[in-house]
């Protein structure tokens, strides 16, 4: 194998199949990247088993040449080095040239690299093909889908179906669905009718999606049995799916509700902010006191002092309320509706309350309170 | 005491006094801050006994107020949650209020705090009078005296004089060196006549103070038999000295050199940056060869492989040689510098070799190679 690239596009290449290999990387062939010219292009293969990416950087973009002075064959190179070494280099265009199935050179009028390399051979054989039921998403979808549910998944593998989002496609609604069992966010999407499936993906494994369509328009979604892949540009994604159930989450949004507080979204960002300074006792909790005589956020630190917050302004119906919760689970819900205002619904001191934008009923925010001694 | 203050300026002082106060304390009584509102204003002081700082927020700056409504008094409070109260309130003007001596309310219309405070006869008395020998600096001075030596001090605690810059004044000339003895950096300037004396200062309080004195125009530093005190502004910091001879340094820069090698400073950092991709076996040790036919920065890994960058532009007087160094004690040597080109001189492969800015001779940087085997 041999090639003359244009630098900017092959880093391009590498950055993007990178994502995919993990740092410390159990399994030691998947440490490297599959470097494999053929008709096409120069293919780069990256994966984790989890996560699998594959991209092309074909010859020609338009009438611009990437790839000249080629030869097929394939070769795998250790990733961290091929990605540095491509980045760190200065001329336009970089030459690999793969001497034996051992050794490759790298080099420009500058500087030249000898890198031992492993037979492809040895490289796993990877599932890319799309198999199961089809979806084109919009970028601008695919990233709410994602951004307004992800952070409310488990980052704890005890019960690893709780670190997914669970995408159920039923009668032309897709709904996205994350709960740490503490919280729980769900987005609803309008799909065709005829797509129909009920899977987990890893939360990461997404917002790692939402990270790689950067740019592009649109994202085409396969959903297999046991993995899904996402194609984009050039670009191949495939994750596994988490097996098992997921919770039943139907009747967690409680249905109707006897207080409702609509308040400007960053007054009660900073207050809550404010206020969580003097949340030693129980990191981030902090009371919300909604009456007649108005809203506040408090807080206290046995020995250490106590906090208080006004909200000025505010819409409140309902009786005397008092409600603590830990204020990050409430900050980055209200972060993730991304409105102007937000209206919360509660139907107790100890119930599952409700955050929403009052103008988008595609999405909502559940949080548990926390019990006060 | 009470007072009504300027947030902003209340901030900045909080955050100056802060830089003394160490995350984790072992007097627990100095992880508070001394508010002290007396006859000039306000006094700030934080301290971990190695440095002290204290800084004066006057009642006016000119024709604006800054502190009204007062009534003097002291008391000690939270380092961390003052300033981060002080820093996340939002209206221009806060007031503190200490109840009786041991509560504090700090409050604007909107938050209110309340917070345990500690009386001020619990603070230790902290030696803040100058004495001995005086010199005044001009800020641009300063940092170059500590910017082109610091990096070059030990960061480890078994030689402790080597934590330290020696600053020498002797006979007009005031010299700056520092050595973890695997390298040394040394700075010379001209200071008054009967100014003399030599003390070693932990490099990271010089780098401190260089980071606290940003936007004044001269520092006044006082150098007394245990301490050494830095004056600027309405702010006063005090860091102890280090006790123990200095290590003799005056034969370690090389009289005269066989090989002299002169770059340019930014293409040798970018060709050893991208070499030393390739120095696994011995971290950063990358290989410097100059002969005839040209200069080379090499580096090799067994089993991964090997780089090697031609350097372009150059010019070497000498016969053929080879050296092999911690690249990162050069590539820092060379950014003190801050000069286009640099000059290298060297005396044999395994001595210490200097590198110099051709058009200034008060700093000198010294580098011991590293063995090759």
């Amino acid at each position: 194998m041999r090639f003359t690239i244009v630098r900017e596009e092959f880093l391009k290449g590498l950055t993007i199949v990178g994502r995919a290999i993990a740092a410390k990387n159990p399994v030691a062939v998947l440490s490297n990247i599959k470097l494999e010219l053929n008709e096409e292009g120069l293919v780069l293969t990256g994966s984790n088993y989890d996560l699998s990416i594959k991209t092309l950087i074909p010859f020609k973009n338009g009438d611009n040449e990437i790839i000249r002075n080629y030869k097929e064959g394939a070769t795998l190179i250790n990733a961290k080095l091929i990605t540095d070494i491509a980045r760190e280099m200065e001329e336009k265009e970089i030459t690999l040239d793969v001497l034996d199935t051992t050794v490759a050179t790298i080099n420009d009028k500058r500087s030249e690299y000898q890198l031992n390399c492993v037979r492809v051979e040895e490289y796993p054989d990877l599932d890319l093909e799309a198999d199961g039921t089809n979806l084109v998403l919009t970028t601008a979808d695919f990233d709410l889908l994602v951004d307004q549910t992800a952070f409310a998944a488990s980052n704890k593998d005890q019960r690893p179906v709780l670190t997914a989002i669970n995408l159920e496609a039923f009668e032309g609604l897709l709904t996205a669905t994350a709960t740490d069992s503490a919280r729980m966010a769900k987005k609803i999407m309008s799909v065709p009718n005829d797509v129909g499936f009920n899977v987990s993906v890893p939360a990461k494994m997404m917002t790692e999606v939402a990270r790689l369509i950067e740019g592009v328009s649109a994202v085409e979604i396969a959903v297999g049995d046991k993995k899904i892949l996402f194609t984009f540009g050039k670009t191949i994604v495939a994750t596994r799916l988490i097996a098992g159930d997921y919770p039943n989450t139907k009747n967690i949004v409680p249905r109707t509700t006897n207080y409702s507080l609509e308040v400007n979204s960053q007054e009660l960002i900073k207050a809550i902010t404010r206020a969580k300074l003097l949340s030693l006792d129980r990191e981030n909790v902090v009371d919300l006191t909604m009456s007649e005589e108005g809203v506040t956020i408090s807080a206290r630190a046995s020995q250490v002092g106590s906090s208080n917050e006004k909200i000025e302004m505010y819409r409140f119906e309902g009786d005397m309320l008092k409600i603590s919760f830990n204020s990050e689970f409430v900050v980055s819900a209200i972060r993730a509706l991304g409105s102007e205002d937000v209206v919360f619904g509660f139907v107790g001191e100890m119930k599952p309350f409700v955050i929403k934008n009052p103008a988008d009923e595609s999405v909502v925010q559940v949080v548990t309170p926390v019990r006060t001694y």
